[in-house]
């Protein structure tokens, strides 16, 4: 599987928007992180002075076989349970993507329960839920494929909705397991620093879930794949398979992607593997609680904005920073320089 | 000089809050921080499901003879040149202010250079700049009581226009000296643990800052101040005292306020020195790159919600923040319980 060439951001205009909050009426670096995200958005929509943002999110949902061995505080059922919260706009994702004027979509990449009778949402079901990864392999490579490209395909729709920020999110009972196993495989890291509690299991559950990863990344290890594809298939998620193609697609247009949490970076991680420069256009939102996060975006380079002990997922710590984002636009294209204010700079 | 007691904040409402929370459609203690802030403003606002917030940011200036020592990197002039700028719209926290939909007023506490011409603005100046701290008090304890007055007053007036967020900022080239003298006097703390760049001066620049604050100290220690007016008197800013003023008001009509950075905490430390339960009603927003923020946070028992590097002032990290604050609520407000959206709960 061969992926086109990445965009490229544009070094000059980065550069120029530098110049401008140099410029700006504040002693310079006074706005921190808020300059470089700035400047980081300049450099991605080719202009010193950045567009508000237009931000999407789609959430990807998908079941996991990997539940039967106990490593989840919820059952499989609440996945299609909460498709359909979200399809009512009841979920944190819906308040978070009304609050912040998003464009929100759903995708059932792979539930296991029955959701023909759900409206409002993309049906492109791979396959009911993934096999138990401790068992065997979690899909076939040519599932794996197929969900990076729905993902691909979701994020292709969102920028024709005219999104210059795309955020993925993902609901999955059990999807803190196979994210940990692909940060664990991916990193070099231990399951034991990387494994967190997921919804809430306690101290026996989450050694259970150390456990289960071990014992899969053994089972793997065997036959190493040879790609991020290879790691999906005998690892992933439906979901997070999707978000990494959804990650890819977002680079090779030239979009920015606002990362999420633990289960995001598993699968920018994948996306990294398959494309590294896929990086450039990634921005990390928060550190989640969920233990392994801070390892997952270390490798990616990536710094998270905020960390506000989130461990929820859909899409909802990203959706969170996009208003720290609009700001730091706002700031950069609104603020008056020291000439336009005739305010005296500590050059002159 | 006695202060009105501070209103209380209502347990029950918290408690609902909080049991409200464990009902909605996430794992308990998912949303992190965002769960706490809802129920704290509970408590505030005295119902289970707070209201909006309706942000009110007054930006007090002021002027300080301890510029002739050398501790800026920008010359006193600015001060004024920053409320002529803050009048036309043109700084950072007139682009925050519009972004958050917050009503700003911009307040001549004590201001150098003439301002009579800016219409748009309050004029209170009580004097024009203090004097300077290292030869002897920066004001009368008069002038300080008149201050904090003048606070309080802003603050009462900001709630007259329905807000139930108060925010006070400042501009006063010089003022992180001020406050490092209050840090360290109310807390205990050594200068060269304080003593942060400001604006943006250089090694010898902050070293020499040091040596200012220490000498200040030196001078005051000899003869204690009483309270925390005796410590304005002595050590603060026209524009410091006035924000401690504006938090005592706060707590005293039970209307939360929104700390901003190192000199919001050094004014937070003085009202907190005048009436402790002010802390009830205070909640910090970011930790400032300037050293000693965190010492001031510690002290008043609060923990900053981001850390985005930022050193600016005039509220600007505190307005960066009330969409954090609002999204908490907007969440607590309207994401659907599980009985509400027939999902499973993890206690089923």
């Amino acid at each position: 599987m061969q992926y086109p060439l990445t965009a490229t951001p544009d070094l000059n205009s980065e550069q120029s928007a530098r110049a401008r909050q140099l410029q700006l009426t504040k002693p310079p670096g006074a706005l921190g992180r808020l300059e470089e995200i700035a400047c980081w958005f300049a450099g991605r929509q080719q202009r010193e002075i950045p567009e508000p943002l237009e931000p999407a999110i789609t959430v990807f949902a998908g079941d996991h076989g990997v539940v039967a061995e106990g490593i989840s505080a919820f059952p499989s059922v609440v996945t299609g349970e909460m498709v359909r919260n979200f399809a009512r706009g009841g979920a944190a994702i819906n308040v978070l993507s009304r609050s912040i004027g998003a464009h929100l979509t759903v995708v059932n990449a792979g539930v296991a329960s029955p959701l023909n009778d759900v409206t409002g949402i993309v049906h492109a079901n791979i396959r009911p839920g993934t096999a138990n990864l401790l068992q065997g392999p979690a899909m076939t490579r040519h599932e794996a494929e197929r969900a990076v490209e729905l993902g691909r395909a979701r994020a292709v729709a969102d920028i024709q909705t005219g999104a210059n920020l795309l955020i993925a999110g993902e609901m999955g009972i059990g999807n803190t397991t196979p994210s940990a196993c692909l940060i664990c495989a991916l990193t070099g890291a231990a399951p034991e620093d990387v494994v967190g509690i997921g919804t809430g299991v306690d101290a026996a559950g989450r050694a259970r879930k150390v456990e289960v990863v071990r014992a899969a990344l053994k089972r793997v290890n065997a036959h190493p794949p040879a790609d991020g594809i290879g790691w999906l298939a005998e690892l992933g998620g439906i979901e997070i398979a999707a978000m990494a193609g959804y990650y890819l697609e977002a680079a090779v247009s030239g979009v920015p992607a606002l990362l999420d949490g633990f289960i995001s970076s598993a699968a920018a991680l994948v996306a990294h593997q398959l494309s590294p420069a896929v990086t450039d256009w990634l921005i990390a939102s928060h550190l989640s609680f969920e233990n392994g996060h801070r390892i997952a975006l270390e490798r990616l380079g990536l710094t998270p904005l905020i960390d506000l002990q989130m461990r929820l997922g859909e899409g909802s710590g990203a959706a969170v920073v996009v208003p720290l984002l609009q700001a730091a636009i706002s700031l950069h294209a609104e603020m008056a320089t020291f000439a336009e204010a005739g305010v005296s700079n500590k050059d002159d």
